[in-house]
Formats: C-alpha cells, sequence, structure tokens
C-alpha cells in the first residue's frame, strides 16, 4: 500500500478520496464518503476524526454492520503479526477459538480488538474481561476498537506533517555504577512472555558507547500491552574490564520482568549495576 | 547415626574410637588410628585437624589408596542428595557419567568432590577445570575434596560445643520502600537452576512481619556453589494494600538470579521495592 | 539515685515504698501511695501501669496540682540536657522563655513535655501546635507528657527482668557494592540540626568490620524527635582501596538527612555507596 | 564585545583580523599575526588550532612575555566572576594574595589559571598542587591555561558553524519512584561550597512535568572544579500529593554533595525517591 499525501486527498475526486481510504475500516465504504464533506483537511489528525465522527454519529444498525464486517480473532491474529496458523501453540489457537465462539454466541458478531496493542497474553486477558459485559457496553468496545485499528491504518497509509499519537516506545540504559560511566557492549534480550504459548524473542542488541541502544527495543509501533522480560549480560561486561568478581560471579545475566500497559506511552526501563548489586526503575 | 559426645571419644578405648569414626573417611580406619594419640581433643575442631593431620603425612600410596576408595560419582551424587538414578535427568546421568569415565581413564582414579558444596551444574562445570590439570594437582585436590566430605560428617556425627565452619547461610528481606516498612507475606520461592536438567524448587516461604524469613532460606548446611534464581510476588502485595499501580502492574513476580561461590560464607540478597522500582544487593 | 530492685518495693514498707518512688512523679507522694494498694507487682510494666492508673482514676483538682508541681520549660530543658543556661544559644534561650509565657498566660499552668523525647527544635513546634488547643485538650496532653517524663524515671530506678519500652535506637550500616562488602573503617559523624542554635554532634565513630557501628549510634534512651544529618566519609574509604575515581572524588563526604518520629522506634539508615553512586532507606 | 562571523575574519585584511583577535591572548598581538598566514579557516576549530600552534612555535622568550602580560589572580579572579574586591571574603582574599606572592617570588612571573573552570576552592587547590613544580613545568602549565582562557574568549567572539569544547552541562532529574512517575514541582537549588568563605547559590530552579529542569543546571560554559550540594524538596512534594508519611517527615530536604572534576563534560545528577529511600548516580 503506497503512501498517500494529505494534499492529494484534499484535493482528488470524492470516488478517488473514498478508493484511497478504502482499506481504514473494513467493507465501510459510508466512512470515508461522510468524512469527504469536511475536505479540505490541514492534518491526519483531522481527518481521522472525521472518519471517526462519521463512525459516531452512524445509527445502531450501520454501527452493528461495521462490527460484523470484521473477520474472526483467529485469523486476524495471525494476519496482524504475520503468522501462519501453525506459529500460534495448540494450546493459543484453541484458547482463541474458543474466546471467538463464546463471544459470538453471546454477543451474535465477532470479538474484536485491535491486535496490534496486545500479547496474546493480554489478548485472551482482555476477552474475559469482556465476556460478562452486556451488549451495549460490547458495542461501544468494539467500535472503540475498530477505531484503533483505524488510526493504526491511517497511520501507515498518509504520509504528513503530523501523526497520529498511535506509536509507543520501550528503551532502556545501562549504567556501571561501579565504574561510573555509561556501560557500553552489553548484550540485551527483550523476550515477550506467554502462559499459554512459547516465550518470544521480541530482540536482540547490544548497548552502544552512551549505554543506549542504537535503536528503541520497541518503538514505531504500539508497543504492545504484555508481559516481558529484559536480560543484560553483565558477567561478560565486567569480566571484560577485569573487574574482580567471586567465581561464578555473582550476578551474571539479570532479568528485568515487566509488564506494559500503555502501548502509547513511553516506557524507559533503565539498569544501574555493579558486579554486586543492581536496580531498575520506571523510567519516562 | 546417633551422635557422639567429645568427652566419650577422649575416654573410651582406641578400638572404639575408632569404630566410632569407622564412616569419617571411605575404608581408611588408619585415619583414626594416627588421629587417636592425639586424645584428648578440647574440640571438635581439634579433632578433625587431628585426621586430617594424619592424612597430609601419610605417604603417596596410602593417600592414592584413599583416593581411590572413593566410590564413582553418579552414585555418590545420588547418595548424597537422597536421589535415586532416575531422578537425574538424563542428560545429567550422561553427563556425569562422562565425567567420571574420562576422568577416570586419564588419572587412574575416581572423580571426587564434595557433592554437598554445588549444585549439579557446578560439580559438571568443577569437572571441566580439574581434567586437564596433572595427577600431582589432581591427587592434592582430591584429598582436600575427601576432607570437605569428612569435616561435614564429622560435623554430623559429634555433639560438640564448638562447631566446624561448614555451614553457610542464604537469606532475604524484603523491605517496601513505598511504604517505608518491612514487607510482610510476601511469596519467596528458591530455584536451582540447571542447565542439563531441570531447575529445581529449593524452598517456598513468605515473609514474616520483618519482611524476613522465619528460618535461613539455606542454613545449617553449605550452600551449594551454582545459579539460583528467588522470586518475589510483590503484584500480589501491593494489590492487597490497595496501592493504585498500572493494570496490568509493572512489577508482579520480580526475579532476583545470582549464584553463590561460597558455600560457608553468609549471603544476604535483599529486596527493596516500590511498586515501580527495585532494588538489590549482596549483603552479609 | 541508687537501682531498687522489685521484689524488695513489693515486701518492704508502704513509707519505704512511697520513698522509694519519690522522684517518679513530681511531689506527688499521693500516686505512689495508691499505688501501693496493688503489689505485689510481677513486673516493672505492672508496676508503671498502677501508678499510671492511680494519675488516670484522680479527680480534676489532684491532676492540676500535679501538673503545676512541674517547673518551667527552659529550667527542665537545661535540667534534662545536663546544660547550663549558658549552653543554649540566646536565640533558643528566648523562645523557650516566650513559649513557657504564652503558654502559662493561657493555661494557667507550665508548659510540660518530656524534653527527653525531643530535640529543641521538636519541643518548640511541638508548642506551636498544642498552643491553640483548648485547656481540657491540654491537661490531657500534659498529664499524658508527665507519665512519659515518670516511665523514664522508673525505667532508670528500677532493677528488673522486665524492661519498659521507652527506649529507641538509631543504627546505620555501610555496604560497599563497588567492592561487595561491607564497608569497614568508614568514619561517620551524627548530628542534630537546630533552625534556631547550633547544630550539634551527637556522636562520632568508625565502622565496623560488619560494616556496622559497635555500638548504636543512639540507644538505651528515647530517640529525640527532630532532624538529623549523618555524614560518610567514602572518598577516604575508596582511596584507601586504591579505587581509582575522579580527582576530586565525585563523592566525598556523604551527608544523609533525616527526621526521627518515633522516640521509642528502632530507626536504621544504612548507606549502599560505590565511588559514583549511592542510596538510603528508612530501615528497621 | 560585538561577535565576528568566520567569513569575515578569512576575507579582510590581516590588520583588520588582528584586531578583531586583539582580545584572545594578553598583549600579545604576535599570535594573530602569525595565526593569519593560515587562512582560510573553514572553522572556529581550526582559526583557534592555529593562534594555539603559533604560541607553541614560540621561542622561550615570547612564551614568558606572554605569561607575564597577565594579571595578577586576585584581579582575575574579581574580573572573571564579575565580582568587586568586596565579594571575595576577607579569609579568600587573603589567600589569593597569598598564593600569588607566593607563587610569583618563586617563578618570577604570576600564577595563571582558567578561573571561569574553578570555583574559589579549587582555584586554591590546584595552587598548592602546583607551587613545588619546577619552572618549566609551571612554564608548561601557564601556556596551557592561557590556552584554556582564550578558547572561552574565541568561543565568545565567534560566530560560526562549529563550537570550541569548551562547554559543560550539569544537569538535574528527579524520578518519584514511590508514584512511577517524573516528579514535578519539585524545588532544587544548587549551592558552590567553600571552605574560607561562604557558600554561594548557583541557581534555584523547579521540575517541570518531566521531572527535569527547563535549562541545564549550568549550561553553556564550563562547569567549574568544586564542590556542590545539590537541595531537593522533597516534604513539600509529597505533602502535596497526600502522600502519607511520618511527621515530621523521614524526608524533608535531600542534599546530594558532589563534586565536579570535568568542566566541559555532561554531569547528569538525578535523584530517585520515595517518601522513605532514595538514590542518586553520577549520569551523562
Amino acid at each position: 500500500m503506497s503512501q498517500k499525501s494529505l494534499s492529494d486527498l484534499n484535493a482528488c475526486s470524492k470516488d478517488d478520496f473514498v478508493a484511497a481510504l478504502s482499506n481504514i475500516f473494513e467493507y465501510s465504504p459510508w466512512i470515508a464518503e461522510r468524512a469527504a464533506t469536511g475536505r479540505p483537511f490541514v492534518g491526519v489528525q483531522q481527518l481521522f476524526d472525521a472518519m471517526k465522527a462519521a463512525v459516531g454519529d452512524a445509527g445502531p444498525e450501520l454501527r452493528l454492520a461495521l462490527i460484523k464486517a470484521h473477520p474472526d480473532l483467529a485469523n486476524k491474529t495471525e494476519r496482524a503479526a504475520g503468522l501462519t496458523a501453525e506459529s500460534l501453540s495448540d494450546a493459543e489457537y484453541e484458547a482463541f477459538e474458543r474466546v471467538n465462539n463464546a463471544y459470538r454466541s453471546k454477543f451474535g458478531f465477532p470479538y474484536i480488538v485491535c491486535v496490534r496493542r496486545h500479547t496474546r497474553d493480554s489478548i485472551l486477558r482482555d476477552f474475559e474481561r469482556r465476556l460478562p459485559n452486556d451488549a451495549a457496553a460490547e458495542m461501544r468496545t468494539s467500535i472503540d476498537e475498530i477505531c484503533r485499528i483505524a488510526a493504526l491504518r491511517v497511520d501507515q497509509l498518509m504520509a504528513s506533517d503530523d501523526r497520529l499519537k498511535v506509536h509507543g516506545r520501550l528503551s532502556t540504559h545501562v549504567l556501571d555504577t561501579h565504574g561510573g560511566r555509561p556501560a557500553a557492549g552489553i548484550a540485551v534480550e527483550l523476550v515477550e512472555l506467554s502462559e499459554l504459548g512459547a516465550n518470544r524473542v521480541v530482540t536482540r542488541t547490544v548497548t552502544n558507547s552512551d549505554g543506549r541502544t542504537d535503536r528503541p527495543l520497541i518503538g514505531g509501533r504500539p508497543v504492545p500491552i504484555g508481559r516481558y522480560e529484559l536480560t543484560f549480560s553483565v558477567g561478560d561486561y565486567f569480566a571484560g574490564r577485569q573487574v574482580a568478581t567471586s567465581d561464578p560471579p555473582f550476578l551474571d545475566r539479570i532479568p528485568l520482568r515487566f509488564s506494559v500497559s500503555e502501548p502509547e506511552g513511553y516506557l524507559h526501563v533503565p539498569l544501574l549495576v555493579t558486579p554486586w548489586s543492581y536496580a531498575t526503575y520506571r523510567g519516562s
């Protein structure tokens, strides 16, 4: 999907406008049609707000049709993450199917969640919270999630000076408080923890001369809600600096386990470390 | 094996003395016989020193015979830990056999190590370090290990006012620096980490009103050299105190991963924690 | 004042009992007289409770007389701390006089506070809180303070197995997290901070091989409510261990400034330190 | 002194070039004259390097004359800091005079130091180190200091895309690890500590919503070598957030005392704080 410029969308015919935005909301060209009347837009945020307002102003039938236009969760999960069905563990696949079936049989429409904002664990946890709700509440929640999905699609589609606030960031920083300097060359691994399936390595990297990683551990996208473990190979680092320690070293690979709760937030998880002590905190 | 008093050992016949100490060194009554001439002993340390001196003064043939009187490692490992062969993983069992065979074929005597001072991982690591040595060095090391084994047996056998320094301690302490008080009621789990086999839960306990555990995590015995993970259920603790956190909580089950290098030392691994930060250090 | 034994007080005549306790409450032998009927006492706590009950059961006139039997604050402050009038700063002396006069002119009785539980600053702060109260509240508070004074006197007077809970403790501990060991030989200074007068050195000491001080910084007495500063000479410590630092060292004399609010509590103020970082927390 | 552009200096006559740079080195136009032959310069660094090279290539007599062209320290100190003689304490004034006289009588030239890189304490400390040196060493050091003074003057004089590396930075950051957020609205005071004179407030400010200060505590100039104390009013902060603490609060105004050793470095001194604990470290 090649990127569109806002000025082109402001200037083109209504049909071209609707066509350009056809993939933002599933099978629902009426949203772009209604938003088109708001042109010209000064920015992407204003464009998106217009589409969101069109959804908000629509009657219940149209909103329900929008919800029903969405595919089942399991398929969506695969598609979002670029996964084939095989890459879900059996237990996960079954859990997702169970979720979707239970939900659909209660509400008559599919379970919708913006999967790019979640890990697999948190999708299932989210479902457990939502299943007891009544239909009205779930229609509201489904529309909210649909708009979150749409926001991410708009962000990807549009080239513009302003950006939608749909990207979070997860970063780290290692400070060697034994030597009083940033800790360079420390191997760092970020793993997404899973209860049903296998833990999944998100990224492996090495700290630079500033004790940071050249790029955020996660950036340019939502940081999926879920549990994570960061591991820092400090044993190798101090051994490489000829720092006297015990044998085996008291600290070798240090795990920091934490949860992400705000996918669009900036979360900084630093490590202050000596061969004999360490500390971490939620920074920003 | 019922406990003996030092005064009884000082007063009894030489034969009874030797019989009483028959299990301290494997199949080697000559050690107790020689030590008997040093009676009376003012304490257990002096008694043990006399036995150790007898070993040190013995000629090479006798020392080699002492070494050869020891069983193979795999058998010993099982016995020490009260394990049957089944409770070693296949990979561990093979590794132990390989160790013992390689060692025996090079040196002509079994690989001896005081297993109560080691985890399985550190036994294998110890072996890898010792295999390249020459026979003279390995005879010295073997005798050292035999004396460590003997010391633990003497300690168990003898009731006395003085104690051999054969026991270490591993303890913890949780301080709630959010509330400014010891953290009571925190579930704590200590796991011995293993590379070849399964991780093994050493103990599960709960912090008391002082933020400590009623008994040391490990005490009254050597703390086996190896890698460990302590896990603290701080999410439940702060939730139980109605402390506002994120959802899911930033910190839930906090793992501290560290190594033990001095089995007879006192190692204190505390946790200073808020819902958003924590720190640990090697205390004593 | 030589110490009395509880058994002697239980066995002696009523007159001797009253005489022995004549200095516990100022000019008020009736309290000991009434308490005498409760003999024999199983412990010092029970003895003190009986005296306190006698005060609590007395009528308003008697309680007021007890209050009025107390001297003015300035005199008492000097006596308690073993000070002459000269050792109060001019500003402090004036402040104490002003307190006492304002209080006496409002309530008709002297301002009473257990000075051994307070620094000079906190006495004045306490006064500022109490002056707006009504007479009934101040009579209750004065009686409470008189009982606190009495408890300290009973504690000093009596030799017994049980002790009144009138003693707090202030302690410290320095952990060298650069070297992974207790920091021995660190000079420590405790200063009581004052707003009106000069700061006052409470104690100077040096950490022992365990990183602690041989005796608590304050112990065997209440820890006076107030503001304190602990200073640790870590620059000298790390220089003495040939640890590479900057010139001048980033950290040299580290001050920890904190307040004491519970004179009978156990307050532990440790320092975790490297040449480039430190941390402290309220321990217990 | 209005700023000059590098292109103007590259294009102008030699006389104008020398005139423009007349204040960079005291009474020594020959330096600019020699540097002029290196035109055109691609940047300020290259210009300054040319002047420095001219000094380095000069013979001993010329170098000595350059040194002797400098005024006495006390005058210079006053000028640099915009101070009148009155604003030095008597003890400082005497110490500076003594330094200068002792130095001049030993070496026959004035004591030269780039005062903008130093606090008063560190000037005196620097002198104590240099006085025992021989004349050759002191000539080298004096020339180095003269070049440092010159670099700061060039930096102020020249408008250019590139900058000389003559500016350091001192910054802070307060993280509320009780609430898991940056601590906004905390009053911060930076004081330069002095042994001979009075401590001097460098700046007072308040943390912003990011827990930082809008501008560095010291920036856009060298951070003078010396001892400092940062004080953070955390008592008011937590009281304002209705956090339950003791009375008086355990922590109220927290002092961090540290030294600066690299005037051109970036020094970050953060505070991680709860009502019951805090930590700091040298960051960058």
